[in-house]
Order: C-alpha cells, then sequence, then structure tokens
C-alpha cells in the first residue's frame, strides 16, 4: 500500500482520440452522432470508480487541408455542455469536465451553463478552460485573425474572476424558502458582482443558486508560461501533455513551485499528464495492436503532418524505407528532434512514423496490466504526476481492456480507489470547497 | 371526431409560472435546484402524449426591486440545455424546445448546442428565438444599455440565416464512413459557409453533422410587428399571448396571413397561446384553488406591479375594498384598461387584483376537465389557436391533474393524440424536414 493514490480521468472524444480509431474493428464510427455508445462509455468508467469523464471541445474543424480531415471521424463531435448533461442523468457518480472557451464565450454563459451542470449532476461538474489554440475559431465568431497568445491569457484571468464571482452571487444559505412568511430568499444574502474591468463588464447576479461544489472543479491544459502561471493562479487539475517522466518532473516541480510561491499548497492541485493506454496479454501483443491501430491512419494526411514537423517535403521519401538524413532547418526544432529520435528508437519507417505522429504522438503505456501499472507507479512515485487522464486507443475495446485490467491491477497495488471517496467530483479528487468570497462564513447548505 | 386535433406543449419553470406556486400545499419549492422533480414532470408529460416541454429562459433575474424579488421562486431556474440535454436522456418521445437569444449569444454555439441536443435526443429539439426583453440582460454581456427593439429582430433575422446556414454544413449524406478505404465523409458533402452580413461573419463548417431533423424546430414568441414577421419569415411555432377568443382569432388571422403573402402554406406554423390551466371537480372549487394560489403572492411586490399598470400609486388604496375610480393618464392606457376591467368583472379587491396580476395574468381556462375542454375545443374550432403551451398553476398537483383528468377529455372527444405519431418532434408537430440549402437532393440518412 503506497502513501498517494492515482487520480484517473478519462480523456474522451467519441470514437477516440486517435485518428486511426474508427477503422479499428469493432470500432463505432457513428459515435460521434450516437449518443447510446457514450452513455455506456461513462457507466463503464463509473464503474471503475475514475473520478471524471473529460469532454475535449473544439470550436472549428481542425485547421488542416480538407482531403486530410475527411479521413478522420475527429472532424465532428457533440457539443460538451448537452452531451455532459445527458451523461449527468445516465451516471451517479463520475465527475462531468467540459472544454469551454475564455476566448470566444461570455463570462455570464460559461458561469451559468456550469452551475446548472452543478446542479443538475449534484455536484459533479468541472470546467476545462482553454484559450483555443486553433485560429480558425476566430473565423466562426466574427474575427478577421485569432486574438493574440498572452491577451488570451489575461482575458482568460480576468474572464475567471467574473465566472467564480458570479458563482458567488448568493451566500450558500440565501435559500431559506420560508413558506410561512413568503419569503424565498434573504435579499441580505444575495451579492451583486458589479465586474468593471479590462476586458468584461458583468453586473451580475448570477440567475441560479451557488453550485453544490461551491465552484465547479477548475482545470486547465495550458503549456505554455502564461498558461502554467493561469493553472497554478486557478486551477484545481492540470491535464498536462509530457510523454518522459524526466519531462514530466520537471513540469510538476515547475507547477507545484508556482503554487507554493503563490502561497498555495501544493496538493490543492493535481496534475494528470495525458496517457494512450494499450493492453495486450504480452508486450508484444500491446505492440501489434498499437501498430494495427496506426496502419489505420490515412497516410496521405498523415505525410502532411510528418512534413511540417520535419520541416521539409516528406511525401517525396520512400514511404516503406527508414527516415533518411534530415538537414536541418530555420523551423521549430523539438517536434523536428523528436521525430528523427522516435523513428531511429522504434526503427519505424517514414510510413510508421507518419502514422505515429498522425494518429497521436504523445505519451502511451503499451503492455501488460503489470508493466503499465509499473509505469504508472512509477511515474506517481517519483512525482512525475498525481495520476493519468487516459486515452483509449479505440472504443469499446481499450476502454473495456483498461477497465477489465488495468483499473483492477491497480487496485491490487493499493494504487486506485475501490469505491468512491465522496458524493462530489471535488470530494472525490480531495479538494476543498472554495469559501463564498462574498459571505465567507455561510454554513454550506443544499 | 373533429378534423383538427390540438397541439400541447408544457411551459414550464421549475416551480411554475406562476409566482406564489412555491407556497401552495405540495409544491417543491426547491424545484429550481433539484433535477429529480424535473425528470418527473417530463415523464407525466410524456405519458400524456404532449408535443414538447418548453422552457423559458432569462439573462438576467427580472428587473423588479429586490424585496420583490425575493418573495418568489422565479429568480432563478436551470439553465435550459444542460436540462433539457438531462431530460433527453430520461424520456423518449417529447420535443425539448430551448429558448435561446439572438441578442447576446453566438451563432456559431447556438448552431452547435442546439444540433448536439438534436443528435442525443434522436430528433426532439426545438429552438425559441428570442431577442430578450429584459433591458437588465444587457448589463451582463458587456453593454450600458440595451440594444434597440427593432435592431434586435434585425439581428435575430441574420443570426437566424447564420444557424440554419450552418446547419447545412454537411449533407445528410456525407458521412459514408468508409472503413475499407478510410473515408470518413465525402469532403464534396461538407460546405463552408462563408457568411459576412451586416451583423455577423460566420465561416463555418460547424463540427457537427446536419440535425437528424435536418433543422431542430422554430420556435417564435415575438409580439410587436417585427416580432410577428420573423415568426411569419422563420418560425414553424408562434407562442401567442392572447387572453381573449376574439384577439386570439386576429393574432391567428394575422399571422397566417403574413405565411400565405410569403408563399408559405399556412399548416407550416402552428400557433400556439400560452394558458394557465387550474382545474376543479366543479368550477366553483377550480375557482377557489386559483384564489388560493393568487392570495400566496406577496402583497408588497405585486401593489408594485399593480401601480405600474395602472399608472399611479395602488398602495395607497385601501387593500381590501374594491379599486376606486382610477384618472387617466399619460401613461399606457392598454395595461391600465385591461386590469380596471378585470376587476370590475370579476368583482377583485385590490390586493385580490394585484396578486391576480402579480401571479399570472394572461389566459386562463378554470373550470372542470368538461369545461376546460370545452373552451379548448372553441378557440380550434373558431381557429384561434393550433393548441395550446399549458402553464401549470402549481406543481406537481396542477401538472397531474392535467395529464390525469384533462388530457383523457381531450383524447375521448378525438381532440389530442393517444399515441405519437412519429419519433421526431417535427413529425409530431406534423411539420417538414427541411431540405439542405447547399444539397437539396441529398436523402435523408441517419
Ligand atoms: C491533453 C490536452 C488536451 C487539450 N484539450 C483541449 C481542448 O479540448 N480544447 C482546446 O481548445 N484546447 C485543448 N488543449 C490545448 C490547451 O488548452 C493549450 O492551448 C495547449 O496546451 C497549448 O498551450 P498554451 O495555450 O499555453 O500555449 C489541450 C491540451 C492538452 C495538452
Ligand atoms: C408566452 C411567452 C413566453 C415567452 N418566453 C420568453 C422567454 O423564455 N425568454 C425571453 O427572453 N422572452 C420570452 N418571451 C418574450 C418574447 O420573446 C417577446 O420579447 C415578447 O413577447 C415581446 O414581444 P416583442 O419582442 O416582439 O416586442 C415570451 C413571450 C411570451 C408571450
Amino acid at each position: 500500500m503506497v502513501a498517494r493514490t492515482l487520480k484517473l480521468g478519462a480523456f474522451m472524444r467519441p470514437v477516440s482520440i486517435h485518428t486511426g480509431a474508427w477503422r479499428y474493428p469493432g470500432a463505432y464510427p457513428d459515435a460521434n452522432f450516437n449518443f447510446a455508445h457514450l452513455k455506456r462509455f461513462a457507466q463503464r468508467l463509473e464503474q471503475a470508480r475514475f473520478d471524471a469523464f473529460f469532454m475535449a471541445d473544439h470550436l472549428a474543424v481542425l485547421n488542416m487541408p480538407l482531403n486530410a480531415l475527411a479521413r478522420s471521424h475527429t472532424v465532428t463531435s457533440f457539443e460538451p455542455f448537452t452531451l455532459l448533461s445527458a451523461l449527468a442523468g445516465a451516471t451517479e457518480h463520475i465527475g462531468l469536465v467540459a472544454t469551454a472557451s475564455t476566448t470566444f464565450d461570455q463570462p455570464f454563459h460559461v458561469a451559468r451553463r456550469f452551475a446548472s451542470l452543478d446542479h443538475l449532476s449534484g455536484g459533479r461538474a468541472g470546467w476545462n478552460i482553454v484559450t483555443t489554440a486553433n485560429p480558425d475559431a476566430a473565423l466562426n465568431f466574427g474575427l478577421t485573425e485569432h486574438v493574440e497568445h498572452d491577451e488570451r491569457y489575461r482575458r482568460a484571468r480576468e474572464f475567471f474572476d467574473v465566472v467564480t464571482g458570479l458563482w458567488d452571487s448568493f451566500a450558500d444559505d440565501a435559500f431559506v424558502r420560508d413558506v410561512e412568511a413568503g419569503i424565498y430568499f434573504d435579499a441580505a444574502r444575495l451579492h451583486v458582482l458589479d465586474h468593471r474591468g479590462k476586458h468584461y463588464s458583468v453586473r451580475g447576479p448570477l440567475n441560479i443558486a451557488r453550485p453544490v461544489q461551491g465552484w465547479p472543479v477548475i482545470v486547465q491544459a495550458g503549456a505554455s508560461e502564461a498558461g502554467r502561471q493561469l493553472a497554478a493562479e486557478t486551477a484545481e487539475v492540470v491535464f498536462a501533455a509530457q510523454s518522459t517522466l524526466e519531462g514530466a518532473r520537471r513540469f510538476y516541480a515547475d507547477v507545484k513551485g508556482r503554487l507554493e510561491r503563490l502561497g498555495r499548497h501544493p496538493d490543492t492541485l493535481k496534475i494528470l499528464p495525458g496517457a494512450l493506454v494499450v493492453v495486450g496479454d504480452t508486450v508484444q501483443e500491446a505492440q501489434e495492436k498499437r501498430a494495427r491501430l496506426d496502419s489505420l491512419v490515412h497516410f496521405d494526411s498523415s505525410i502532411a503532418s510528418l512534413s511540417i514537423a520535419l520541416g521539409c517535403d516528406a511525401s517525396r521519401f520512400d514511404p516503406d524505407a527508414p527516415l533518411p538524413e534530415i538537414p536541418p532547418t530555420n523551423a521549430g526544432q523539438s517536434g523536428r528532434e523528436r521525430a528523427i529520435e522516435l523513428a531511429r528508437r522504434e526503427r519505424l519507417t517514414v510510413r510508421q512514423l507518419a502514422q505515429r505522429l498522425g494518429g497521436f504522438g504523445g505519451l502511451a503505456f503499451v503492455g501488460t496490466p503489470g508493466t503499465i501499472a509499473d509505469q504508472m507507479e512509477e511515474w506517481l512515485v517519483q512525482n512525475g504526476c498525481d495520476g493519468f487522464n487516459i486515452m483509449f486507443p479505440y472504443l469499446p475495446g481499450g476502454l473495456d481492456d483498461f477497465v477489465d485490467r488495468v483499473v483492477p491491477e491497480l487496485q491490487r497495488r493499493g494504487l486506485f480507489r475501490r469505491e468512491y471517496e465522496g458524493r462530489t467530483l471535488r470530494e472525490n479528487l480531495g479538494l476543498a470547497r472554495p469559501p463564498n468570497r462574498f459571505f465567507p462564513t455561510a454554513a454550506a447548505a443544499r
């Protein structure tokens, strides 16, 4: 039994994160439009005691050529608020984390929808704050170009203040509902925010009671300097993209260090790297599954991504030969070096390399339940993470493998819960309920 | 058996439309935050074969003094998209109509959420287009004053074009999902909207497949000249506020006439006046229920509304005496005359008049199942309506009365369905599925 245990989220797209997954045997290529599948996934994750179902979101189709776009299911998805609200009714314990953009939505709407989801689900909502990286989103919201990166983060910071201020409009005990006297709420326990900031003017109050959790759990996935600082100032869960333990440890120390400098206890924020998990009876079988999955990524579209990563036209290489020497370029170096290093290490052909990167290029645990649990344990013990945001290589098979085989192994080792600790997402994650900034002494009431 | 049958919607606020309802014996004063109640209401309405569950929405607390606001449950509610998505999972047939504002939201978001709700619910979504009358909403969205009335409607018209254009991004048969060839959708069956109008610039495409219904059903509730014209040009259901049969017939003829002038068949738009229904064993018992309900409206707040209606300070009148002679004023005349006429006709005291108007001042059918069915039949036969949007005086009792007693009486007379005719809201309302404007010949596919 180890002292710390893993927190596990499931980072979901209806068909899978992996762009080849819709072609994998047994996959549900129509899951983008078929709620019955999503309901089953969420219920299985809840049976396995996952902390949360994370729903990614994008405000435009991916910015790639139309022909590449047409090769993968990732072109469409359900919208997170509607999907997660529907899942709220089909589940009882699992957290429901929706991605919402601070660059292209309004604080009043965002505050309201999360408060409503939190009430509907009995305290299971979380907000993945994103500033939206895809520049094409701007074109869907009346702009001709994207808002500049650091400016997006300055807006996000103020947006967060407005949303949390709106959530605090009513004291937790404001709603007295005194039928005899005819008093529905105590007018002295309502705060009108009257926010006037650089980017937003919002009067309030919110027309919904304070969320069950006080505030839904705040999640952040930004990787830049500004993104990390926003996370340190506001987030309770960070969704990291770290593909080596060494890098993850540096990231972990950096973000937790920022917390301490802000006077926050390091435990008040959980760092969960995203990890694709492929399970086999043997390591080799798992690797074969992954190779098969990668081979289903359409080559024409993946070669375009590889060309961008390498900074040269990869379509002129022999696809079935090893990667030739690549001359240095002026383009970004880190993607180029990572690709070259990966090709050498795993002896991939050009085609395999392109399909690997085009499918899913991040952290992956590929092995048996035992080797996967070993790796997860090592990341936890070495302070590389507080848990993981699991990505399933294909659905439903990859999810079932994780739930039926990896979770019991983690439980056996005392690395993962057997029962939910609390009723709310916040309680399960071990996070405190934030006091109301305007009514700090009110007892939490429901 | 009559030729036409009624369409029935339920116009819902979680506790009730009536501001005194939370104090009525047996009411659920906490329904604003308690999904279990709403789920039960929706399931009962579905058992009764209602066409739709209509969810009202407001983007600010009601613009009244804080002390009046604190007297009623109407201060808060669930947010419609989250609530209706959760109800989608708890029901199978009933339509789910969400109110969304064209003045304070973005077409891309609105198009997406409705498309997502339509997919989640298997084709049961409807969009109640409002331009938002409450001027305080502007203060929650960065404005210092409300957008001018007719300008709001001009924006609404363009907003509608953008939203429907985005819904048509993909042909109905675009998603071929050819696993062998690796083609997820046919790139030639995707249309990039590229809308550049006076008020909105939206590139598209929408990142979600065309809704099950083609377009969710379009609902409109505007009463002004601009509102009626928008309805005639865009709506398939109109939610009318008509309190006399004579007025309703004029409204019906006006709106259907506008349709014909636009080349639309009158049956392509259903007019549903809102009606509060109070059921008793005798007419007198129903009237007593209503009087009791009105008496639960807080007098201090209702007298303020009466003063506004009369254009003079009503708080100086004897509350328990009949309404005295009211001198003419420069203020609006119609509300004043209606109030005076109502007080005379029903011999109401000042207090009773204030509470009547403060509770719910619109059309009400108060009587036995038989008298209520008589009145509904008369409105239908006399071309005052195509059905009603029912408001329940208090919940759950008022809803149960309607479902258990009025619906069977309407069915017995052949005025209302016994089984749903179709699978989608559109099919149940008898409305055609709109062709895709960019791919008019595609077969509808799912
Ligand atoms: C695992 C992971 C998941 C993410 N999910 C989303 C998402 O659903 N929607 C989105 O707009 N951005 C998403 N992002 C992008 C981040 O919000 C962020 O833009 C990106 O990590 C770049 O960091 P930066 O914005 O600080 O430069 C995700 C990032 C990571 C690492
Ligand atoms: C029965 C009924 C229900 C309505 N529901 C809403 C609502 O939920 N939200 C809203 O903002 N406006 C609502 N409205 C207001 C209308 O959208 C509209 O603003 C009002 O009828 C005034 O008409 P006009 O805007 O054409 O002047 C409703 C109106 C009626 C008659």
